[in-house]
């Protein structure tokens, strides 16, 4: 690509897109319109008052009493970063379960943090399988750390939390859990399941914008890292200055926060517990099933399980013949529909449909069932025009 | 503080400041604008479009030609730790100039990224003495690295980017330099000074929110990041993976990278392009003499010597007699007006006085003088009313 001329560069207009790829998923006018608010001072009143609101919203989404949960200033991928660095001290043994993108990358975390990975693979859509965790932990038990994906972006696919949380502790390990796909879209229950260091997004399931990264710690995890001899290798993400900062009301300045990413979090937040957690699980699931109803009729086939399938995140395999590519290629142009490709062994052999968030509702399902059908009929795959989005509107007309 | 009850928690409505203080400082209204737009994939060829624009954008705010200039998606403090983790491999001697907080937090950096700090200490207030950053290279042959912050937020002080990026090489070593509060505001020529590894932040200058990092790398500093032998420790900065995402347009999935926090930077960029970098540090000088202009009348002296003083961040020495923190206060309550409190040797002897992006307006500029000087008078400090706004005005009309 030729770099584009300085002088030719104006103000950028984007096209006005249905997200159901695997994130970022549309977001909220109440949340677009909260981020261009007027900017304040990050160590002004108005905005610590602000800041111990989201905390306690966050808590709320966490389902955790915990002391110690905010919002890290950066996407995901720095919660993730943030939970190893802090949890993981050089030599500690980390018993990392591996069922997609996700888990491949806690892996570099823990070998960049100078930890021991024991890695335990499962299948790109199975769940992580609690046996394994077990006699891992079994043939390892100077393992400190057991960390897992909840809901795996790149599969579809839910592992047991709870469970797996439980046999950790059985072996006096902690867990880390990633929740980026989970949380505000199916149940994150991080007291009841005894969750230690959780991480999250904002761009998936809350219908806020990409950058942030809600983060808990239970007790006993910030009691780990207190303790610690060694300094934290970040910096940045030294939970340490992180207690001084986001963790109590002196506000001694470590960085300064994002504060107009984080008015647009607020607001995403009041919005979940205007809704209720209960009723936003209900919603995705609801959608869910509707698009399934759809996907049936176009016979497209689920790659995970039921019992293990998010709501929110669909993978279907692609019909036989299909050039996958091309056809999200015309969603996109056609329909200002985006919808995600499959990642590494699923590469080429799966669509990632999300209902995420703002995204998970009926004018998205409609629409997704509409111009797929539409796209694949024109490429020769027999579809039954108008059948899809009927089974999808009988599956909401059941609801009512 | 007791935490505020989730049954009460409603929408935020933050107050319309006026932001003096050390940043952040006011972001234009076509920049929260901007932030507002519909998200689009990080994936999408629109998104991949913007990026290419931002790219070009920010190498004519940097004055360079470097590939490898774009922003990070977090504050400035990762901005930092993103140079130094990059930049200094377990062993390396680095010679770090402490002029203020920032090159404080240089040392912590390369600690973390187990180098060896050489510190080289000036007073706060003063500009880094190049003859001792000379001395410590001759005593130091082996030193890899000089770090050094080019506009020293926490006093208000800029050194000679130039003149120690030229001592360093002639000893072959690089340079690392913050321009956190630089860019934007007054020359930052990366390309004519040879600076390799530097940092800035979004919400000083550049008139836009907080939460990003704009970076460049020379091909100097590139080449030694890509010839590592051993893994840069943090997975979330290596420049290895980064060059893979930013750095070329085969775009390999990095991070869900920050969309509307972009779109509210591009837009910014876009302006200063539109305004033209001389112009807006020639705006930034204008403000700041009419500002020193009405200091003089009110009797408050600077405490950096007018050859080393940012245009951007006035440090006044608060009068005898006079409860800083009140002050402040006072502006804040009854005039929505920000300024900042000094820090470190300098907490409660100063007051920081930002004239940043945006703030870096007339207005500004007569409603601290006047309201500074409403409640000096207030508290029993003589100042004749209206003098100082007067001998502002009078800056403002020779201009013309």
């Amino acid at each position: 690509m030729v770099a584009p001329s300085l002088d030719k560069i104006t103000s950028f207009t984007p096209p006005q897109r249905t997200l159901m790829g695997p994130g970022p998923s549309n977001i909220n006018p109440r949340v677009l319109s909260a981020m261009s608010l007027p900017v304040i001072g990050h160590l002004d009143p108005a905005f610590a008052g602000m800041m111990e609101e989201l905390k306690v919203l966050l808590r709320y989404g966490f389902q955790t009493k915990n002391p110690l949960t905010y919002p890290i200033s950066g996407p995901g991928s720095v919660g993730m970063e943030n939970c190893f660095v802090n949890m993981v001290s050089p030599g500690d043994k980390v018993i990392v379960c591996r069922n997609g993108v996700f888990g491949g990358r806690m892996i570099e975390n823990v070998e960049r943090s100078r930890g021991i990975p024991v890695i335990i693979d499962d299948t790109w859509g199975e769940p992580v399988d609690p046996n394994k965790v077990e006699d891992a932990l079994k043939k390892n038990p100077d393992a400190r750390i057991v960390a897992f994906v909840h809901a795996e972006t790149s599969t579809g696919c839910e592992s047991d939390a709870k469970l797996l949380a439980q046999i950790a502790h059985k072996h006096d390990a902690m867990v880390i859990v990633d929740t980026v796909t989970s949380l505000g879209g199916c149940p994150v229950l991080v007291d009841e399941w005894e969750l230690d260091a959780v991480y999250s997004g904002t761009q998936k399931c809350l219908s806020c914008a990409p950058g942030l990264s809600p983060v808990t710690f239970s007790e006993r995890a910030v009691d780990y890292v207190t303790k610690r001899k060694d300094k934290v290798q970040s910096w940045f993400m030294d939970l340490n200055l992180i207690l001084n900062y986001w963790g109590n009301t002196a506000r001694t300045y470590h960085h300064t926060a994002p504060v107009n990413a984080l008015y647009g979090l607020h607001e995403a937040m009041v919005m979940v517990k205007e809704e209720g957690l209960e009723n936003a699980w209900a919603r995705h699931t609801l959608h869910h099933q509707a698009l399934k109803a759809g996907f049936d009729v176009l016979g497209l086939q689920f790659v995970v399980k039921e019992e293990s399938r998010l709501p929110q995140m669909n993978l279907v395999t692609i019909p036989e013949g299909i050039d996958e590519a091309a056809v999200r290629q015309e969603l996109l142009n056609e329909f200002n529909l985006e919808i995600g490709a499959g990642l590494g062994p699923l590469a080429g052999k799966v669509w990632r449909v999300g209902l995420m968030g703002y995204t998970a509702q009926k004018e998205s399902v409609i629409l997704c069932l509409s111009a797929l059908g539409s796209v694949l009929a024109r490429k020769g795959y027999a579809v039954n025009a108008g059948a899809a989005e009927a089974a999808a509107l009988k599956v909401y007309a059941a609801q009512k």
